[in-house]
């Protein structure tokens, strides 16, 4: 197997993590089954999807290849079938899920690279692509956006995606790079979840009079 | 009348309809009128611009013709001082809205076909002109969006553009597509609305102490 | 100093105190660090970047010159160490925000008109660019956009984006427009803040049984 492939696996199995979230999501706020599939698509999509258009890459790779909309729509419904299991099976989903935003961190700074653009950018968008997903999920199910609350999320996006680019940066073999930052940022996400660590809260409640628009 | 001005025609109408139920959906926030007129916008074009913007299709049209824009702004504004008629006229209204619908499905899927993407695309897309300014609206209104939850709405679109793309692909002349399409897709809706069609919900209520982010 | 480089001073302070809003909305959800970040860069560049999308404008300013991205984000972080004497600065705070959006609203014509749009257009992206930072960081917090219910924010950018174009129009000298224009944002939005000026709200309470989608 090559390491394009590989990716594209990992990248696969990353969406279809992120559509599961994104149908429960929708399922928590009662939609109904096209609320689910579009709710779903979008989780798993979106962030891929606004870093494209920030960086003006078109056609969108979902848009060229419908293929990746279908499977993503089946498993947003696949979803409902299964949710009354999904509580018995959720280590297994937050595991998945960890490894799509590995995942998604790396190939979002790998693509901006590729297009030419400066690594501190390719960092940027590693964190777009693997955070915005759960961002216009949380928008579209009218909730603050989970990621910018609890848990480190962004920052497993962040320090992978910069852990990419540094090796990357001092030429270290490919493959040996895909494995190291994908290790770091599972392993680090997993650990997050496990202790509960998170990143300090700013808690800012006063209000005045004149808000600034 | 050729074919391309009665779709514009019909187009023309569905905006309007739609700035409508924008300015209502802003009123019952109790925005100012700048308010208004911006939700009335968002919502007449959201749809179609999103679809440009995925496809990467430049200009978008009411960048191009600022009358789209203008004619939007002043049907927003005129929502405010009908509204206290508006509830006697909520039979008419929904009527618009419907035709409304199936014409945005249409023409997007339209749009794609004639962009070169594929017919499942042009599907899609469909569906994003017809449901997504209702989205944007619901957003920018801080509410989830209804079409995500009520009636079948989404459904509608996806069926009436499914049509469309099989007429066009069995050569169907465009006119009686035209025909059979927008019947379809305006009968379908009246009577979801008429009879309290829904599609099926899903209702996950278990939360789990990490949630996925 | 050149009138350029004076713009992209004033347009500079115009973002921090942009970023600094949207790390004080985020401390109002109690966000954690890296959610203020993504917060006040959202708000910052988020009407630039609508505008941009919209006329296809690319690439966007601060994905090529990754500075400004960074001084943002700083300057949210900033926020969150000062966030104890915010209120005793709240005055310049306002007064730094007035400043902003005056020249974001120019800035926005000025760029549009540039690219070969319409006057109105150029009109309606000086809104786009000096109001949707402050409705794309509402929207991440989950809240009514601000601008859209309190205060005259909207009408300061159209109104200065208009006079702004129609000086230009007649060919004022680009300095003299430049002053003028700031000066009219400026003071109309400083007044309108000490007399508590607003637009007219619409309230539209009647909620029918068939919610048009």
């Amino acid at each position: 197997m090559q390491q394009a492939e590989f990716i594209t696996i990992l990248w696969f199995i990353g969406i279809i993590a992120e559509a599961m979230t994104g149908a429960l999501c929708a399922g928590r706020k009662q939609m109904d089954l096209f609320g689910v599939v579009i709710i779903g698509c979008a989780t798993a999509i979106g962030g891929g999807t606004l870093r494209d258009m920030l960086l003006g890459n078109y056609p969108l790779i979902w848009v060229e290849n419908v293929h990746y909309l279908v499977a993503i729509a089946f498993a947003s419904l696949l979803t409902v079938i299964i949710a009354p299991v999904m509580r018995y099976l959720s280590k297994l989903f937050l595991t998945i899920d960890a490894l799509g935003l590995a995942v998604f961190s790396i190939i979002g700074a790998q693509k901006t690279l590729m297009l030419g653009f400066s690594p501190v950018m390719a960092v940027v968008m590693g964190v777009v692509t693997g955070v915005f997903g759960s961002v216009i999920r949380d928008i579209l199910c009218n909730q603050v956006p989970l990621v910018f609350q609890k848990e480190l999320y962004a920052l497993v996006a962040l320090l992978t995606a910069s852990l990419y680019i540094v090796l990357e940066h001092y030429a270290v073999a490919s493959w040996l790079n895909l494995a190291l930052s994908l290790t770091f940022g599972f392993g680090f996400r997993m650990l997050a979840i496990r202790y509960h660590w998170s990143m300090p809260k700013f808690n800012y409640q006063y209000h005045q009079d004149n808000e600034v628009g």
